[in-house]
């Protein structure tokens, strides 16, 4: 009786806009996306959250769009049985490639992170010349530099792939003399082209920030599109009443479709927290 | 008629044990064992062979052991279905992990990369002190370290993963500075523990066969299981009467679970050859 009650009350003040306990969904295809749930915990530090690494298939980076898009889907299917409020792909490979196909798809608000990041990168530039950086796929699919441009016309984008960074901050080198030299060797082009602004288009990235700003020099302006991501789901959230009002400590729950374990011990590097209520899923089934 | 006479030639050839033109089978979870195809090819220039790269779940080394077995065995399948004489697991991964496996479930001859590697290794050993480097997953499955002492009771094996290897070779980097000093890194202990041979325990590192060589220096012996695996193949072929006897040009063929322009595109550095007659297959329905 008196749970009936609680449900009628959380019915009445969910329907009134006040409150919404749904947890958000956020994958990616392995650990770099808690960089993003990252970001989202501290701009939302009341929202539960559900991640889901999809760590048996890991990188996407080298996959066809065809498959992309399929993997995006099954993601996403897993998240939605989870009851979540809002879809966050926080991988720029499937966010260039399958954010257009999970919106169709899935009757619920889905994010990515390329449009926060180049909408933030085309709004601070002064020169207009921008660089960015990312997977393989996510440069070759140009989709940074194609978002930058509706916002900025004459915007002049150089995209540079950094397929080394991945596993620098894998191995925790992120403060070695390879990863400046691996840098070096990949930015020299950035600045050469004299871009006053660069976006971290991989979510790995923010973790070499140190070394990228040390290769760059003080003046370019570094766009971590995990933040701005956090940023405007925090807007959607607020917009459209949805936030989680209750403000009891959240739940957090990480789902990995394959060798949890070593999502958790190098996923804490990315969290900056212990990880906890992890599991295993089959993700070929959905 | 004339076509029935020879294959009734074919047969009797066959059955008289003096010719078997059905191929070789390879696979790998993605380029890499094009270096050990490299190797059947020039050891047994006769032979036809069909190579598979499982591309689309690149790499095997994250994923965990029942997952490995799992793709193993959906590789193999797809071989048999080709009619392959005989199965190379060229991945050190899946041959450390699911080589029994795979030989429990198909009858016919299948052999991995481990234990022509080890075997050498034990045998060219003076000290008895061996370094092993590899993928993460392959050193940790302890596969070259419990083989090489199979061979040799009382050697002492030092495994070092080298995950940035496999990226450093993909970008073209191997003779970079990037590559150097990364090797130094990672050979540092074994120098310290003043091995006098090193087994090159990723399909991808011969390729950086002459950087290795210059970090460790000239007197420790390389030992690459690539070469081994060809010569054990041609002795298993000769022993066991199935070479092709037929000395036409042979047949290559190559298969990609996924993105097969990449695979083109990066396992020409591979093979020292351009890679023609390439398909693309569905894996996960297998």
């Amino acid at each position: 009786m008196f749970y009936s009650y609680i449900k009628l009350i959380e019915f009445l003040v969910k329907e009134d806009g006040l409150m919404d306990n749904r947890p958000i969904g956020i994958f990616d295809s392995g650990v770099g996306g808690l960089t993003v749930m990252r970001e989202v915990m501290e701009q939302l530090p009341y929202e539960n959250i559900i991640y889901l690494g999809d760590t048996a298939r890991i990188p996407y980076g080298s996959k066809s769009e065809q498959t992309i898009r399929k993997y995006a889907n099954q993601c996403s299917s897993f998240l939605k049985s989870k009851d979540v409020k809002t879809i966050v792909i926080a991988c720029n490979t499937a966010s260039s490639i399958a954010l257009n196909h999970v919106q169709k798809n899935f009757d619920l608000p889905v994010i990515g992170v390329i449009d926060p990041g180049a909408r933030t990168a085309a709004s601070v530039t002064e020169t207009g010349r921008i660089g960015v950086i990312g997977t393989i796929a996510t440069i070759n699919s140009n989709a940074y530099q194609t978002k930058i441009m509706e916002y900025l016309h004459d915007a002049e984008v150089i995209g540079i792939p950094c397929p080394l960074f991945v596993p620098i901050v894998e191995e925790g080198w992120e403060y070695s003399n390879v990863a400046e030299l691996t840098a070096e060797k990949y930015l020299d082009e950035l600045i050469e082209h004299d871009v006053d602004t660069l976006v971290l288009g991989c979510t790995h990235y923010p973790i070499l920030r140190n070394t990228i700003r040390k290769v760059v020099g003080p003046n370019v302006k570094l766009i971590n599109p995990a933040y701005e991501t956090a940023r405007d789901l925090k807007k959607l959230l607020t917009e459209s009443e949805m936030l989680n009002e209750n403000y009891d400590k959240p739940r957090y729950e990480y789902y990995a479709s394959d060798a949890p374990e070593r999502l958790r011990r190098i996923g804490g590097n990315f969290l900056k927290k212990e990880i906890n209520n992890l599991y295993e899923i089959a993700i070929d089934n959905l």
